[in-house]
């Protein structure tokens, strides 16, 4: 018997994954939750069929999500996680001993349980005494609350479904007023390769565009997303992330990483012509 | 009816395009030769099975193995292509005035004449009086020849079927004989992600750096490559294509490149850790 788990990356495209067992199936009140042990791959979380996860490559993610803005600002203390409900997020910005309180708001509480149960790797530092859980919308808790926070890291799903809202210009606009004034916004950018990922791209780019004096987007390879090219949005108050670096304070840390560097942090940041035309159109 | 195009890239993961149209078939005294039509990606080559070039994202692979060395070194005059029958890496040689000759080695004339026909697209600076086509080995041409190259491409398959003698020591050592005192010699070096891929990245780079003076690594994205993360080798006698690069000169030709540009360049040396721990092993 073969089992496979396949993702329609287009209506043309698929990707698929050669499956050893579907550990887990639950459908939340807000998505379908599905954890599978793949051979290639290690273990998969999925929400709604779509790869959220994988043990092989989460550390490609998660390092460019959180080292990429310590390194800009290694003074970060306050920092404000939306989604991440794998955890991943939060893990690296604990390996920070001068972080005093990382916030993280996850709109679905059994994604957070079932990636503690099935996810180890990942959701093992979510009961670091500096991490506080919120198990609401983050729309409405950026919009409301009174917190500043020095980095605010959306690490959300695609915009459809419960990730839809983190994608809005008044969602950024709410980001912006609760950034100090050294802050960062690190958002999940989608890709720039196929249509309709890129379409989000450009729409998310332009909306913190006209909000943060600096906007810029930087790449990496997630092999397991489509195309596997993909983006964060880097989005500051006051720092440049490539022009200004001194990378002296980062590097005295000595944290070991898989993926990050001082050498690839620069690079990421230099986009490819159709990408940057893109961006810029 | 739907049609499906599949590659297994591992035996564990597989990609599948939405197909058109199978255009043509043959089986050439080398191997399988296949040209369809997909919804997502254009028209799409395959050798043996495996895709080696789509009209989407050819345009990725043809700038980042000819323009990386044509921009540390535009003075370049004669150049060898090894394999690259569909023609991509000469099309884009030939905008470049300065180069007075290129030589191009391909095995397999059908594939050749196959893609002259299905793929004008890249296929289509073949008649440049400036190239040479000769369809022979390119391992007994490389060791047969006493021409003298400033720059050697091995565009070629991977190191199964009729690609595997363009991965050994005594190829890239004869490489390295007909190459000029500033001779660049740039290699397909497969990808760091899957181990099969990895393994012959490893091998590969070994053998080239215990010949050449300046042997490194720089990496792109290929969505329709396994995990999109691709590398090719840059080895040299004298040039090292980061810190000594002046880009004046390469920006002086105003060459309009979808992927290409001088920041990206020099950006994509930088290597995830795990790659270079690979690479360094």
């Amino acid at each position: 018997m073969e089992l496979w788990y396949t993702e329609e990356q287009t209506p043309n495209v698929r990707f698929s994954m050669r499956i050893k067992e579907h550990l887990y199936h639950e459908i939340s009140p807000f998505q379908e939750i599905d954890f599978f042990d793949t051979y290639e791959f290690g273990r998969l979380f999925t929400l709604d069929g779509i790869i959220m996860v994988t043990e092989k490559d989460e550390f490609i993610y998660h390092d460019m999500i959180s080292h990429v803005p310590m390194a800009v600002n290694p003074s970060i203390k306050n920092v404000l996680v939306i989604g991440g409900g794998d955890g991943g997020t939060v893990r690296e910005l604990c390996r920070y001993k001068t972080i005093e309180r990382i916030d993280m708001v996850e709109i679905d509480e059994r994604v957070v349980r079932m990636c503690q149960q099935y996810f180890p790797q990942t959701a093992c530092e979510l009961e670091d005494e500096r991490v506080s859980l919120y198990f609401e919308d983050g729309i409405s808790f950026v919009k409301n609350s009174k917190t500043s926070y020095d980095l605010i890291l959306v690490d959300s799903t695609d915009p459809i479904g419960p990730g839809e809202g983190l994608f809005t210009y008044d969602f950024y606009q709410d980001c912006f007023n609760r950034l100090t004034e050294e802050g960062i916004l690190i958002n999940q950018h989608e890709s720039p390769y196929y249509p309709v990922n890129a379409r989000e791209m450009v729409k998310a780019h332009k909306k913190i565009d006209t909000l943060f004096p600096v906007s810029m987007v930087y790449q990496f390879h997630v092999p397991t997303y489509p195309s596997g090219h993909w983006l964060f949005g880097f989005a500051s108050k006051k720092f440049n992330p490539v022009n200004e670096i001194d990378f002296t304070k980062w590097n005295s840390l000595n944290l070991k990483t898989k993926y990050y560097n001082p050498e690839l942090h620069v690079g990421c940041f230099a986009l490819p012509n159709y990408v940057k035309e893109l961006l810029n159109d």
